[in-house]
Protein backbone atom coordinates (compact mmCIF):
# COMPACT_ATOMS: atom_id res chain seq x y z
CA UNK A 1 0.00 0.00 0.00
CA UNK A 2 2.77 2.01 0.91
CA UNK A 3 4.91 1.57 -2.00
CA UNK A 4 2.40 1.62 -4.59
CA UNK A 5 1.88 5.02 -3.26
CA UNK A 6 4.72 6.31 -2.85
CA UNK A 7 5.29 4.99 -6.70
CA UNK A 8 2.24 7.02 -7.96
CA UNK A 9 3.29 10.07 -5.91
CA UNK A 10 7.04 9.93 -7.51
CA UNK A 11 8.23 10.12 -4.38
CA UNK A 12 11.65 8.48 -3.49
CA UNK A 13 10.64 6.45 -0.39
CA UNK A 14 10.37 2.71 0.38
CA UNK A 15 8.30 0.68 3.10
CA UNK A 16 9.87 -2.93 4.08
CA UNK A 17 9.69 -5.24 6.85
CA UNK A 18 12.39 -5.06 9.33
CA UNK A 19 12.41 -8.01 11.67
CA UNK A 20 13.81 -7.64 14.60
CA UNK A 21 15.23 -9.91 16.82
CA UNK A 22 14.60 -10.71 20.44
CA UNK A 23 14.98 -8.41 22.65
CA UNK A 24 17.23 -6.16 20.32
CA UNK A 25 14.65 -3.69 19.68
CA UNK A 26 16.82 -1.12 20.98
CA UNK A 27 20.22 -1.59 18.99
CA UNK A 28 18.08 -1.37 15.90
CA UNK A 29 16.10 1.51 17.20
CA UNK A 30 19.29 3.56 17.85
CA UNK A 31 20.71 2.43 14.28
CA UNK A 32 17.64 2.95 12.65
CA UNK A 33 18.18 6.97 14.15
CA UNK A 34 21.19 7.47 12.80
CA UNK A 35 20.03 6.30 9.17
CA UNK A 36 17.70 7.85 6.50
CA UNK A 37 14.62 6.56 7.85
CA UNK A 38 11.07 8.81 7.77
CA UNK A 39 9.45 6.39 10.07
CA UNK A 40 8.60 3.03 11.14
CA UNK A 41 5.47 1.37 12.38
CA UNK A 42 5.64 -1.65 15.22
CA UNK A 43 3.59 -5.01 15.62
CA UNK A 44 3.62 -6.92 18.48
CA UNK A 45 5.32 -6.86 21.14
CA UNK A 46 7.34 -3.92 20.18
CA UNK A 47 4.24 -1.47 20.08
CA UNK A 48 4.39 -1.53 23.87
CA UNK A 49 8.49 -2.00 23.83
CA UNK A 50 9.17 0.87 22.06
CA UNK A 51 7.75 3.41 24.90
CA UNK A 52 11.17 3.05 26.15
CA UNK A 53 13.12 4.63 23.44
CA UNK A 54 10.99 6.99 22.44
CA UNK A 55 12.20 10.85 22.34
CA UNK A 56 8.48 12.29 22.27
CA UNK A 57 4.79 10.42 23.05
CA UNK A 58 1.55 11.44 21.42
CA UNK A 59 -1.26 12.00 24.12
CA UNK A 60 -3.61 9.79 23.17
CA UNK A 61 -0.55 7.10 22.09
CA UNK A 62 0.85 8.04 26.09
CA UNK A 63 -2.69 7.03 27.06
CA UNK A 64 -2.91 3.55 25.41
CA UNK A 65 0.10 2.87 26.15
CA UNK A 66 1.10 1.34 23.00
CA UNK A 67 2.50 2.77 19.68
CA UNK A 68 2.15 1.57 16.13
CA UNK A 69 3.80 4.41 13.91
CA UNK A 70 7.06 6.61 15.12
CA UNK A 71 8.19 9.09 13.11
CA UNK A 72 11.89 10.26 13.04
CA UNK A 73 12.80 13.91 12.67
CA UNK A 74 15.94 14.98 13.32
CA UNK A 75 17.40 12.41 15.67
CA UNK A 76 14.51 12.42 17.42
CA UNK A 77 11.79 9.51 17.84
CA UNK A 78 8.16 10.49 18.96
CA UNK A 79 5.60 7.76 18.77
CA UNK A 80 1.69 7.69 17.88
CA UNK A 81 -1.10 4.92 17.64
CA UNK A 82 -3.44 4.94 15.19
CA UNK A 83 -5.13 1.68 15.57
CA UNK A 84 -7.91 3.13 17.31
CA UNK A 85 -8.44 6.29 15.18
CA UNK A 86 -8.37 4.22 12.13
CA UNK A 87 -11.27 1.73 13.99
CA UNK A 88 -13.55 5.25 14.64
CA UNK A 89 -12.87 7.16 11.29
CA UNK A 90 -13.70 3.89 9.50
CA UNK A 91 -17.22 3.24 11.30
CA UNK A 92 -17.36 6.93 10.84
CA UNK A 93 -16.96 6.81 7.10
CA UNK A 94 -19.32 4.03 6.69
CA UNK A 95 -22.00 4.62 8.94
CA UNK A 96 -21.93 8.65 9.93
CA UNK A 97 -23.45 7.77 13.72
CA UNK A 98 -23.10 10.24 16.96
CA UNK A 99 -20.85 8.07 19.08
CA UNK A 100 -22.66 9.70 21.96
CA UNK A 101 -25.80 8.04 21.10
CA UNK A 102 -23.89 4.92 20.85
CA UNK A 103 -23.22 1.41 23.25
CA UNK A 104 -20.42 -0.54 21.97
CA UNK A 105 -19.80 -4.21 23.08
CA UNK A 106 -15.79 -4.99 22.40
CA UNK A 107 -14.72 -8.65 22.27
CA UNK A 108 -11.27 -8.89 23.66
CA UNK A 109 -9.10 -6.99 25.32
CA UNK A 110 -5.92 -7.19 23.75
CA UNK A 111 -3.78 -4.42 21.94
CA UNK A 112 -6.32 -3.46 19.43
CA UNK A 113 -9.26 -3.24 21.83
CA UNK A 114 -6.94 -1.12 24.07
CA UNK A 115 -6.65 1.30 21.21
CA UNK A 116 -9.74 1.58 19.63
CA UNK A 117 -11.62 1.07 23.31
CA UNK A 118 -9.60 4.45 24.33
CA UNK A 119 -10.50 5.94 21.22
CA UNK A 120 -14.22 5.21 21.33
CA UNK A 121 -14.06 7.11 25.23
CA UNK A 122 -11.70 9.64 23.81
CA UNK A 123 -14.80 10.47 20.89
CA UNK A 124 -17.61 10.31 22.96
CA UNK A 125 -18.91 6.86 22.99
CA UNK A 126 -21.76 6.62 25.00
CA UNK A 127 -21.17 3.02 26.32
CA UNK A 128 -18.37 0.45 26.56
CA UNK A 129 -18.86 -2.92 27.47
CA UNK A 130 -15.58 -5.16 27.11
CA UNK A 131 -15.37 -9.16 27.22
CA UNK A 132 -12.28 -11.25 27.14
CA UNK A 133 -11.58 -14.85 27.68
CA UNK A 134 -9.07 -13.71 30.60
CA UNK A 135 -11.35 -11.69 32.69
CA UNK A 136 -8.56 -9.86 33.94
CA UNK A 137 -7.81 -8.49 30.38
CA UNK A 138 -11.20 -6.79 30.68
CA UNK A 139 -11.37 -5.68 33.92
CA UNK A 140 -8.15 -4.36 33.89
CA UNK A 141 -8.81 -2.71 30.42
CA UNK A 142 -11.98 -1.13 31.15
CA UNK A 143 -10.70 0.43 34.85
CA UNK A 144 -7.78 1.84 32.62
CA UNK A 145 -10.32 3.89 30.44
CA UNK A 146 -12.22 4.85 33.29
CA UNK A 147 -9.38 6.27 34.98
CA UNK A 148 -7.64 7.86 32.19
CA UNK A 149 -10.80 8.93 29.76
CA UNK A 150 -13.63 9.02 31.15
CA UNK A 151 -16.13 6.76 33.17
CA UNK A 152 -18.06 4.77 29.94
CA UNK A 153 -16.29 1.47 30.78
CA UNK A 154 -18.17 -1.90 31.63
CA UNK A 155 -16.52 -5.48 32.05
CA UNK A 156 -18.14 -8.29 31.51
CA UNK A 157 -17.30 -11.80 32.94
CA UNK A 158 -16.56 -14.62 30.37
CA UNK A 159 -18.19 -17.02 31.94
CA UNK A 160 -22.28 -17.13 32.60
CA UNK A 161 -22.25 -13.16 30.81
CA UNK A 162 -25.86 -12.41 29.67
CA UNK A 163 -24.55 -11.31 26.19
CA UNK A 164 -28.04 -11.59 25.15
CA UNK A 165 -28.84 -8.78 26.40
CA UNK A 166 -26.36 -7.18 26.50
CA UNK A 167 -26.34 -6.79 22.97
CA UNK A 168 -30.05 -6.02 23.07
CA UNK A 169 -28.83 -2.93 24.69
CA UNK A 170 -25.72 -2.30 22.67
CA UNK A 171 -25.87 -1.01 18.77
CA UNK A 172 -22.55 -1.80 17.46
CA UNK A 173 -20.54 -5.06 18.30
CA UNK A 174 -17.20 -4.96 17.79
CA UNK A 175 -14.63 -8.36 17.23
CA UNK A 176 -11.44 -6.85 18.15
CA UNK A 177 -9.48 -10.33 18.76
CA UNK A 178 -8.41 -12.38 16.03
CA UNK A 179 -11.10 -14.71 16.51
CA UNK A 180 -12.49 -16.58 13.36
CA UNK A 181 -9.17 -14.77 11.38
CA UNK A 182 -7.64 -17.20 8.64
CA UNK A 183 -7.34 -20.45 9.39
CA UNK A 184 -9.74 -20.46 12.04
CA UNK A 185 -12.64 -19.88 9.49
CA UNK A 186 -15.15 -22.15 11.77
CA UNK A 187 -14.17 -19.93 14.85
CA UNK A 188 -16.91 -17.22 15.86
CA UNK A 189 -16.36 -14.72 19.55
CA UNK A 190 -20.06 -14.75 19.48
CA UNK A 191 -22.92 -17.71 19.25
CA UNK A 192 -25.23 -16.52 16.46
CA UNK A 193 -28.23 -16.99 18.57
CA UNK A 194 -27.33 -14.05 20.68
CA UNK A 195 -27.26 -11.65 17.52
CA UNK A 196 -30.11 -9.24 16.83
CA UNK A 197 -30.84 -7.39 13.45
CA UNK A 198 -30.17 -4.38 14.99
CA UNK A 199 -26.58 -4.37 15.55
CA UNK A 200 -24.28 -3.07 13.58
CA UNK A 201 -21.39 -5.93 13.40
CA UNK A 202 -17.53 -4.73 12.95
CA UNK A 203 -14.96 -7.24 13.03
CA UNK A 204 -11.41 -6.05 12.63
CA UNK A 205 -10.11 -8.96 11.18
CA UNK A 206 -10.05 -8.86 7.21
CA UNK A 207 -8.52 -11.96 6.62
CA UNK A 208 -11.04 -13.82 5.52
CA UNK A 209 -12.80 -10.73 4.36
CA UNK A 210 -16.20 -11.98 5.70
CA UNK A 211 -15.74 -14.26 9.33
CA UNK A 212 -17.97 -16.55 10.53
CA UNK A 213 -19.02 -13.73 12.63
CA UNK A 214 -19.70 -10.89 9.76
CA UNK A 215 -21.65 -14.57 7.83
CA UNK A 216 -23.76 -15.00 10.92
CA UNK A 217 -24.44 -11.06 11.44
CA UNK A 218 -25.67 -10.61 7.32
CA UNK A 219 -27.96 -13.80 7.66
CA UNK A 220 -29.39 -12.37 11.38
CA UNK A 221 -29.66 -9.09 9.08
CA UNK A 222 -27.13 -6.62 10.87
CA UNK A 223 -25.65 -4.15 9.10
CA UNK A 224 -21.52 -5.80 8.54
CA UNK A 225 -17.94 -4.24 8.26
CA UNK A 226 -14.63 -5.92 7.83
CA UNK A 227 -11.10 -4.33 9.14
CA UNK A 228 -9.68 -3.74 5.85
CA UNK A 229 -11.18 0.51 6.39
CA UNK A 230 -9.19 0.07 9.66
CA UNK A 231 -5.85 -1.08 8.19
CA UNK A 232 -6.34 1.59 5.32
CA UNK A 233 -6.98 4.60 7.35
CA UNK A 234 -4.18 3.60 9.62
CA UNK A 235 -1.76 3.39 6.88
CA UNK A 236 -2.87 6.73 5.93
CA UNK A 237 -2.75 8.14 9.00
CA UNK A 238 0.78 6.58 9.06
CA UNK A 239 2.00 7.69 6.07
CA UNK A 240 0.75 11.49 6.43
CA UNK A 241 2.59 11.53 9.99
CA UNK A 242 5.80 9.89 8.16
CA UNK A 243 6.08 11.64 5.55
CA UNK A 244 5.07 15.49 6.04
CA UNK A 245 2.41 15.14 3.15
CA UNK A 246 -1.02 15.43 3.06
CA UNK A 247 -3.44 12.30 3.87
CA UNK A 248 -3.23 10.35 0.26
CA UNK A 249 -6.44 9.05 0.78
CA UNK A 250 -8.10 7.95 -2.63
CA UNK A 251 -4.75 6.64 -4.20
CA UNK A 252 -3.85 4.65 -0.73
CA UNK A 253 -7.55 2.99 -0.83
CA UNK A 254 -6.97 2.52 -4.96
CA UNK A 255 -3.81 0.64 -3.68
CA UNK A 256 -5.75 -1.32 -1.33
CA UNK A 257 -8.44 -2.44 -3.79
CA UNK A 258 -5.70 -3.23 -6.22
CA UNK A 259 -3.87 -5.59 -4.06
CA UNK A 260 -7.35 -6.93 -2.70
CA UNK A 261 -7.77 -7.81 -5.72
CA UNK A 262 -4.52 -9.48 -6.62
CA UNK A 263 -2.17 -9.33 -9.82
CA UNK A 264 -4.45 -11.50 -11.32
CA UNK A 265 -7.30 -9.17 -11.81
CA UNK A 266 -5.00 -6.35 -11.96
CA UNK A 267 -3.54 -7.74 -15.42
CA UNK A 268 -6.60 -8.67 -16.27
CA UNK A 269 -7.52 -4.74 -16.97
CA UNK B 1 21.24 -3.52 -10.83
CA UNK B 2 20.46 -5.18 -7.67
CA UNK B 3 16.80 -4.69 -7.52
CA UNK B 4 16.69 -5.89 -11.66
CA UNK B 5 18.20 -8.82 -10.35
CA UNK B 6 16.01 -9.36 -7.73
CA UNK B 7 12.97 -8.41 -9.39
CA UNK B 8 14.18 -10.99 -12.71
CA UNK B 9 14.75 -13.88 -10.06
CA UNK B 10 12.04 -13.40 -8.22
CA UNK B 11 14.21 -13.13 -4.80
CA UNK B 12 12.15 -11.00 -1.95
CA UNK B 13 15.33 -9.12 -1.57
CA UNK B 14 15.46 -5.30 -1.62
CA UNK B 15 18.70 -3.16 -2.76
CA UNK B 16 18.41 0.33 -0.84
CA UNK B 17 21.00 3.70 0.00
CA UNK B 18 21.73 4.18 4.07
CA UNK B 19 22.65 7.23 4.77
CA UNK B 20 25.24 7.21 7.44
CA UNK B 21 25.32 10.13 9.84
CA UNK B 22 28.61 11.17 10.89
CA UNK B 23 30.45 8.88 13.77
CA UNK B 24 27.09 6.94 13.75
CA UNK B 25 28.19 3.76 11.90
CA UNK B 26 28.57 1.85 14.85
CA UNK B 27 25.39 2.38 16.05
CA UNK B 28 23.99 1.72 12.51
CA UNK B 29 25.69 -1.27 12.31
CA UNK B 30 24.77 -2.92 15.67
CA UNK B 31 21.57 -1.75 14.73
CA UNK B 32 21.59 -3.71 11.26
CA UNK B 33 23.34 -7.06 12.82
CA UNK B 34 19.89 -7.29 14.68
CA UNK B 35 17.74 -7.26 11.41
CA UNK B 36 16.81 -9.02 8.17
CA UNK B 37 19.96 -7.69 6.25
CA UNK B 38 21.84 -10.22 4.22
CA UNK B 39 24.55 -7.64 3.75
CA UNK B 40 25.55 -4.06 2.84
CA UNK B 41 28.18 -2.53 0.46
CA UNK B 42 30.13 0.45 1.73
CA UNK B 43 31.56 3.77 0.44
CA UNK B 44 34.24 6.22 1.60
CA UNK B 45 34.67 6.65 4.34
CA UNK B 46 33.33 3.95 5.49
CA UNK B 47 35.41 1.08 3.93
CA UNK B 48 37.61 1.93 6.29
CA UNK B 49 35.59 2.68 9.60
CA UNK B 50 33.83 -0.78 9.36
CA UNK B 51 37.28 -2.51 10.11
CA UNK B 52 36.60 -1.62 13.77
CA UNK B 53 33.23 -3.34 13.66
CA UNK B 54 33.72 -6.82 11.94
CA UNK B 55 33.54 -10.25 13.58
CA UNK B 56 35.80 -11.85 10.21
CA UNK B 57 37.59 -10.26 7.44
CA UNK B 58 38.81 -11.94 4.40
CA UNK B 59 42.37 -11.93 3.61
CA UNK B 60 42.57 -9.98 1.04
CA UNK B 61 40.37 -7.35 2.01
CA UNK B 62 42.25 -7.36 5.07
CA UNK B 63 45.53 -6.68 3.43
CA UNK B 64 44.12 -4.08 1.63
CA UNK B 65 42.74 -2.66 4.32
CA UNK B 66 39.84 -1.63 2.95
CA UNK B 67 35.97 -3.33 3.00
CA UNK B 68 33.62 -2.19 0.11
CA UNK B 69 31.10 -5.70 1.21
CA UNK B 70 29.85 -6.88 3.97
CA UNK B 71 28.09 -9.92 4.42
CA UNK B 72 25.68 -11.07 7.49
CA UNK B 73 25.46 -14.22 8.54
CA UNK B 74 23.87 -15.31 12.25
CA UNK B 75 24.72 -12.00 13.62
CA UNK B 76 28.44 -12.10 12.47
CA UNK B 77 29.68 -9.65 10.17
CA UNK B 78 32.64 -10.32 7.42
CA UNK B 79 33.68 -8.01 5.13
CA UNK B 80 35.62 -8.50 1.75
CA UNK B 81 36.93 -5.83 -0.82
CA UNK B 82 35.83 -6.82 -4.37
CA UNK B 83 37.12 -3.25 -5.75
CA UNK B 84 40.22 -5.10 -6.98
CA UNK B 85 38.81 -8.16 -8.27
CA UNK B 86 36.07 -6.22 -10.27
CA UNK B 87 39.03 -4.04 -11.61
CA UNK B 88 41.20 -7.47 -12.62
CA UNK B 89 38.68 -9.47 -13.77
CA UNK B 90 36.95 -7.39 -15.79
CA UNK B 91 40.58 -6.09 -17.36
CA UNK B 92 40.92 -10.24 -17.87
CA UNK B 93 37.62 -10.78 -19.55
CA UNK B 94 38.53 -7.81 -21.98
CA UNK B 95 42.36 -8.52 -22.51
CA UNK B 96 42.99 -12.15 -21.84
CA UNK B 97 46.33 -10.75 -20.92
CA UNK B 98 48.99 -12.86 -18.37
CA UNK B 99 49.42 -10.75 -15.88
CA UNK B 100 52.75 -11.77 -15.03
CA UNK B 101 54.00 -10.23 -18.47
CA UNK B 102 52.55 -6.95 -17.97
CA UNK B 103 53.85 -3.45 -16.48
CA UNK B 104 51.12 -1.64 -15.09
CA UNK B 105 51.34 2.47 -14.56
CA UNK B 106 48.49 3.13 -12.04
CA UNK B 107 47.52 7.24 -11.62
CA UNK B 108 46.17 7.82 -8.51
CA UNK B 109 46.90 5.80 -4.50
CA UNK B 110 43.33 6.35 -2.62
CA UNK B 111 41.12 3.79 -1.99
CA UNK B 112 40.17 2.30 -5.49
CA UNK B 113 44.26 2.26 -6.97
CA UNK B 114 44.85 0.73 -3.65
CA UNK B 115 42.33 -1.83 -3.97
CA UNK B 116 43.32 -2.87 -7.37
CA UNK B 117 47.24 -2.50 -6.88
CA UNK B 118 47.21 -5.28 -3.93
CA UNK B 119 44.98 -7.84 -6.63
CA UNK B 120 47.11 -6.56 -9.33
CA UNK B 121 50.34 -7.82 -7.13
CA UNK B 122 48.11 -10.43 -5.29
CA UNK B 123 47.26 -12.34 -8.65
CA UNK B 124 51.02 -11.77 -10.28
CA UNK B 125 51.45 -8.50 -12.38
CA UNK B 126 54.89 -8.00 -13.66
CA UNK B 127 55.25 -4.32 -11.88
CA UNK B 128 53.42 -1.48 -10.60
CA UNK B 129 53.96 2.21 -10.84
CA UNK B 130 52.49 4.07 -8.70
CA UNK B 131 51.89 7.91 -9.18
CA UNK B 132 50.16 10.00 -6.77
CA UNK B 133 49.66 13.81 -6.42
CA UNK B 134 50.70 13.39 -2.45
CA UNK B 135 53.94 11.42 -2.85
CA UNK B 136 53.43 10.20 0.75
CA UNK B 137 50.05 8.39 -0.71
CA UNK B 138 52.31 6.82 -3.73
CA UNK B 139 54.76 5.64 -1.83
CA UNK B 140 53.08 4.33 0.88
CA UNK B 141 51.04 2.51 -1.25
CA UNK B 142 53.74 1.17 -2.65
CA UNK B 143 55.56 0.06 0.25
CA UNK B 144 52.15 -1.80 1.74
CA UNK B 145 52.11 -3.64 -1.44
CA UNK B 146 55.78 -4.65 -1.54
CA UNK B 147 56.12 -5.33 2.25
CA UNK B 148 52.33 -7.39 2.53
CA UNK B 149 51.89 -9.18 -1.11
CA UNK B 150 55.34 -9.00 -3.02
CA UNK B 151 57.78 -6.79 -4.03
CA UNK B 152 56.22 -5.22 -7.79
CA UNK B 153 55.56 -1.41 -6.83
CA UNK B 154 57.66 1.34 -7.66
CA UNK B 155 56.82 4.91 -6.54
CA UNK B 156 57.20 7.42 -9.26
CA UNK B 157 57.52 10.95 -8.10
CA UNK B 158 54.54 13.74 -8.82
CA UNK B 159 57.14 16.30 -9.89
CA UNK B 160 59.39 15.97 -13.04
CA UNK B 161 58.02 12.17 -13.05
CA UNK B 162 60.06 10.54 -16.41
CA UNK B 163 56.14 9.95 -17.36
CA UNK B 164 56.95 9.48 -21.13
CA UNK B 165 59.74 6.96 -20.42
CA UNK B 166 58.34 5.13 -17.95
CA UNK B 167 54.60 5.04 -20.17
CA UNK B 168 56.77 3.42 -22.84
CA UNK B 169 58.17 0.65 -20.69
CA UNK B 170 54.36 0.00 -19.18
CA UNK B 171 51.62 -2.21 -21.03
CA UNK B 172 48.48 -0.73 -19.09
CA UNK B 173 47.83 2.57 -17.90
CA UNK B 174 45.27 2.98 -15.48
CA UNK B 175 43.18 5.86 -13.76
CA UNK B 176 42.07 4.76 -10.61
CA UNK B 177 41.78 8.52 -9.24
CA UNK B 178 38.60 10.72 -10.07
CA UNK B 179 40.23 13.18 -12.42
CA UNK B 180 38.33 13.65 -15.19
CA UNK B 181 35.08 12.92 -14.04
CA UNK B 182 31.71 14.79 -14.81
CA UNK B 183 31.56 17.72 -14.10
CA UNK B 184 35.47 18.09 -14.30
CA UNK B 185 35.87 17.40 -17.79
CA UNK B 186 38.49 19.15 -19.37
CA UNK B 187 40.54 17.43 -16.90
CA UNK B 188 42.92 14.27 -17.49
CA UNK B 189 45.67 12.50 -15.57
CA UNK B 190 48.05 12.45 -17.84
CA UNK B 191 48.92 14.90 -20.62
CA UNK B 192 48.45 13.55 -24.18
CA UNK B 193 51.61 13.77 -25.74
CA UNK B 194 52.98 11.33 -23.22
CA UNK B 195 50.70 8.46 -24.66
CA UNK B 196 51.73 5.82 -26.97
CA UNK B 197 49.77 3.86 -29.32
CA UNK B 198 50.81 0.67 -27.41
CA UNK B 199 49.02 1.23 -24.18
CA UNK B 200 45.84 -0.59 -22.99
CA UNK B 201 44.74 2.32 -21.51
CA UNK B 202 42.01 1.91 -17.85
CA UNK B 203 39.82 4.42 -16.48
CA UNK B 204 37.91 3.45 -13.51
CA UNK B 205 35.76 6.51 -14.57
CA UNK B 206 32.57 5.72 -15.79
CA UNK B 207 30.86 9.18 -15.61
CA UNK B 208 31.18 10.44 -18.93
CA UNK B 209 31.76 7.14 -20.27
CA UNK B 210 34.59 8.58 -22.28
CA UNK B 211 36.82 10.82 -20.35
CA UNK B 212 39.50 13.14 -21.75
CA UNK B 213 42.11 10.46 -21.02
CA UNK B 214 40.31 7.84 -23.17
CA UNK B 215 39.39 10.08 -26.11
CA UNK B 216 42.64 11.34 -26.21
CA UNK B 217 44.11 7.87 -25.71
CA UNK B 218 41.47 6.71 -28.44
CA UNK B 219 42.97 9.52 -31.11
CA UNK B 220 46.50 8.65 -30.02
CA UNK B 221 45.29 4.62 -31.21
CA UNK B 222 45.41 2.70 -28.16
CA UNK B 223 42.91 0.53 -26.82
CA UNK B 224 40.44 1.70 -23.96
CA UNK B 225 38.09 0.79 -21.69
CA UNK B 226 36.64 2.79 -18.80
CA UNK B 227 35.19 1.97 -15.48
CA UNK B 228 32.01 0.24 -16.19
CA UNK B 229 33.01 -3.16 -16.44
CA UNK B 230 34.69 -2.51 -12.85
CA UNK B 231 31.66 -2.16 -11.37
CA UNK B 232 28.98 -4.75 -12.68
CA UNK B 233 31.86 -7.49 -11.82
CA UNK B 234 31.83 -5.66 -8.40
CA UNK B 235 28.19 -6.21 -8.04
CA UNK B 236 27.59 -9.52 -9.14
CA UNK B 237 30.71 -10.56 -6.50
CA UNK B 238 28.86 -8.27 -4.07
CA UNK B 239 25.47 -9.96 -4.53
CA UNK B 240 26.97 -13.89 -4.97
CA UNK B 241 28.38 -12.63 -1.29
CA UNK B 242 25.55 -11.62 0.20
CA UNK B 243 22.85 -14.02 -1.12
CA UNK B 244 25.06 -17.04 -1.28
CA UNK B 245 23.67 -17.78 -4.55
CA UNK B 246 26.06 -18.32 -8.42
CA UNK B 247 26.69 -15.22 -9.94
CA UNK B 248 23.80 -13.70 -11.80
CA UNK B 249 26.48 -12.48 -14.98
CA UNK B 250 24.17 -12.19 -17.38
CA UNK B 251 21.11 -10.64 -15.52
CA UNK B 252 23.13 -8.09 -13.86
CA UNK B 253 24.79 -7.03 -17.09
CA UNK B 254 21.65 -6.68 -19.01
CA UNK B 255 20.69 -4.89 -15.49
CA UNK B 256 23.46 -2.25 -16.15
CA UNK B 257 22.96 -1.85 -19.92
CA UNK B 258 19.24 -1.06 -19.39
CA UNK B 259 20.53 1.43 -16.48
CA UNK B 260 22.68 3.14 -18.64
CA UNK B 261 20.19 3.00 -21.75
CA UNK B 262 17.93 4.73 -19.13
CA UNK B 263 14.08 4.68 -19.01
CA UNK B 264 13.35 6.41 -22.29
CA UNK B 265 15.59 3.77 -24.34
CA UNK B 266 13.93 1.02 -22.65
CA UNK B 267 10.10 2.23 -23.76
CA UNK B 268 11.61 2.23 -27.26
CA UNK B 269 11.72 -1.53 -27.24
Amino acid sequence: MFNETFKKLNMDYFYFPIEVENDKLEAVVSGIKCMNYAGFNLAKPNKIKILDYLDELDELADKIGSVNVVVIKDGKLKGYNTDGIGFVQSLLDETAMDLSQNTFFIFGAGGASRALGFTLAHQGAKKLYIIDKIDEASTSLANDINAKIRVCAEFVAFNNAPVESLLQRSNVLVNASGVGMNPHLEHTPVNKKFLNKDLFVYDIVYNPSKTLLLLDAEEVGCKTMNGIGMAIIQGIKGFALMTGMAEPTDIMKDAMDNIIAGPKNRSDE
